[in-house]
């Protein structure tokens, strides 16, 4: 398969009347689409990570309030109409503490309700709301093609990219952040193979990451998270790309648990240490990492599969997300353009400008 | 189970024809004895991770060749006698070779053979080689109890400790060397408490660190590798301590795959980072850290487990170790002290310390 062709199945596909979504947690091993038609499915999958990826589960939190509508609707009537939009809140609130590290996934469910609250009719709420899902959906599209612009410019002169976790076609409806530069960058004939961290504990490097690559025809070695630190010092990497859950207003981002080991490493190796996502990413409202909640997990997660591990004297703590200080990060690869240090200023200059575009709020 | 007893079952234990060990492949599921009657049988156990910890893997190597040369002078005869030991090259070779990073297997392997050599009938070849190995393991017993009263002193104020891969009773014939501390202090009355790396790909951490502690009734705490970041920026650990494969002669040391980015963090978030490990450790003919030959290990441990991942797009990149650079070593704790920079000279003096209580050669 060429590299710049969609998956055989889409991540992501609206269907009308339901959302289809590939189930993660089966691949690489089977390659299933679950069909999601209510809040409740859409909730369930985006906490049991059937849908990961803050970009992908973002698309998948607006055509949740979308399906939430269109549950309460059915019932019909002008005084339904005026219910359902009042248990909105609800239904935003659900949706956004799935998973509550993600920016994308509050913002996007709660841009569909503010789209709906415009309709004065149900068959009004109902278009604007599904309308707007579709934009997000589009701008995630496009939002991806160009941070693989940015990123395959930026990283001209690096083939060799370390990552970790999926930030490619299976983390949003676009050909991803962190792995669309892999993308844009096989597209243009530019060499580029990748070293992907497994990202233990539900090693979406090694299932997924691996798995879209290897699709694509694109040289992928997985190795151990704790291996990150031999490649660097073997000179395996050119430079370091990730993406994120959740950048704070002075560059702090939250990403998968284990980003901030590979960011330190990469700079006591003089390898530049990159973070690519969507301004819809960026959260001026949080000023910096220490404001950043991070989701924590089951230790189920954590404990040897098929083992006797169930011992109640041995604890877990499985943090889904941790913060890497800005200061340890080269630049951000975003939807529009590079964002280099001072952060403060480069990401405000950068939500301005991404609000002047239409690819997100003001 | 009070904290200073041994495990139910002993890591290693001779039994006049064969060496029983405990199978540590199906740990903490089940509790299993293997049987080793000879070089083969040991060779195959190093190699297959059912003994392993360099101090175990010592003796463990001591006694292979014990059974190698009763294998050899079953067969009876003076003539046999020096056949057996002509052929003890071959031997000790190949028992160095089942783990090619650790230092104490081939220095045990050797000083057996050396042992050997100076008999003059089967009898005593016999007698010389098992006095040695026996030998060789009382000393670990010993070693590993220094180490745990070294340590107890210098990490006095830590409670909270961070450790990696298992350096435990199961890594050793006492008490372990990392977790010889902690014993040590579980011993003393001194609160003590671990979080444990789970130490992908083969999970020495969550599997066999986790069972012995929680065996001996101490409270730990499993993280996924990726972690430790996160732990040490959340102020959850006083010290990180671990145990070594090999020390050069500057310091620079090998220890699982992973060990150098925890060093690196600790560094980070100005906790002291430890290494533990008895003096038999230390190879003052390696001069520094690029001179220490990296183990690699197959790549199906990475792949996930009952995945489809094993398309052979899909490379594999697996060393068992990585090597920690000794400017980020606070300290060395050994079985005769506490070994501080610079390490070119310390190190000198411990080991001839050591020497001259016989705790190693010179």
């Amino acid at each position: 398969m060429p590299p710049t062709q969609p998956l055989r199945v889409a991540t992501l596909e609206w269907r009308g009347d339901r959302l289809d979504v590939i189930e993660q947690t089966l691949l690489p091993g089977r390659l299933e689409v679950r069909s999601l038609r209510s809040v409740a499915d859409v909730v369930g999958a985006i906490k049991a990570l059937v849908v990961r990826g803050a970009p992908a589960i973002g698309v998948c939190g607006a055509f949740g309030v979308v399906l939430g509508l269109q549950q309460g609707l059915q019932q019909g009537g002008a005084d339904s109409t005026e219910h359902v939009l009042a248990r909105l809140d609800e239904v935003v609130h659900a949706v956004g503490e799935a998973r509550p590290t993600a920016a994308n996934l509050a913002w996007a469910a709660g841009r569909v309700a503010a789209a709906a609250r415009r309709g004065t009719s149900a068959e009004e709420v109902r278009r604007l709301a599904l309308d707007e899902a579709l934009r997000i959906r589009d701008r995630d599209v496009e939002s991806c093609r160009r941070i693989g612009e940015v990123g395959r410019t930026e990283l001209a002169g690096a083939g060799r990219l370390l990552t970790h976790c999926n930030a490619g076609r299976l983390a949003a409806a676009g050909i991803g952040t962190a792995l669309g530069i892999v993308y844009a960058k096989a597209a243009a004939g530019d060499p580029v193979e990748v070293i992907a961290g497994e990202t233990r504990p539900l090693l979406q490097g090694s299932r997924l990451t691996a798995w879209e690559l290897a699709e694509a025809g694109i040289p992928v070695t997985v190795i151990p998270d704790g291996a990150a630190g031999a490649a660097l010092a073997a000179g395996r990497v050119d430079a370091a790309v990730v993406g994120c859950d959740r950048v704070a207003r002075n560059g702090d981002t939250a990403n998968k648990i284990g980003t901030y080991a590979l960011a330190l490493l990469a700079l006591a190796h003089e390898v530049p240490f990159y973070v690519a996502g969507p301004m819809t990413t960026f959260d001026p409202a949080t000023a910096g990492g220490e404001g950043i909640v991070v989701e924590q997990r089951p230790g189920d997660e954590v404990r040897p599969v098929g083992s006797g591990v169930g011992e109640p004297e041995v604890a877990v703590w499985n943090p889904a997300f941790d913060v890497t200080p800005a200061a340890l990060i080269t630049a951000f690869i975003t939807d529009v353009g590079v964002l280099r240090p001072p952060y403060e200023a480069s990401i405000r200059d950068g939500i301005a400008e991404a609000a002047r575009l239409g690819l997100r709020d003001p």
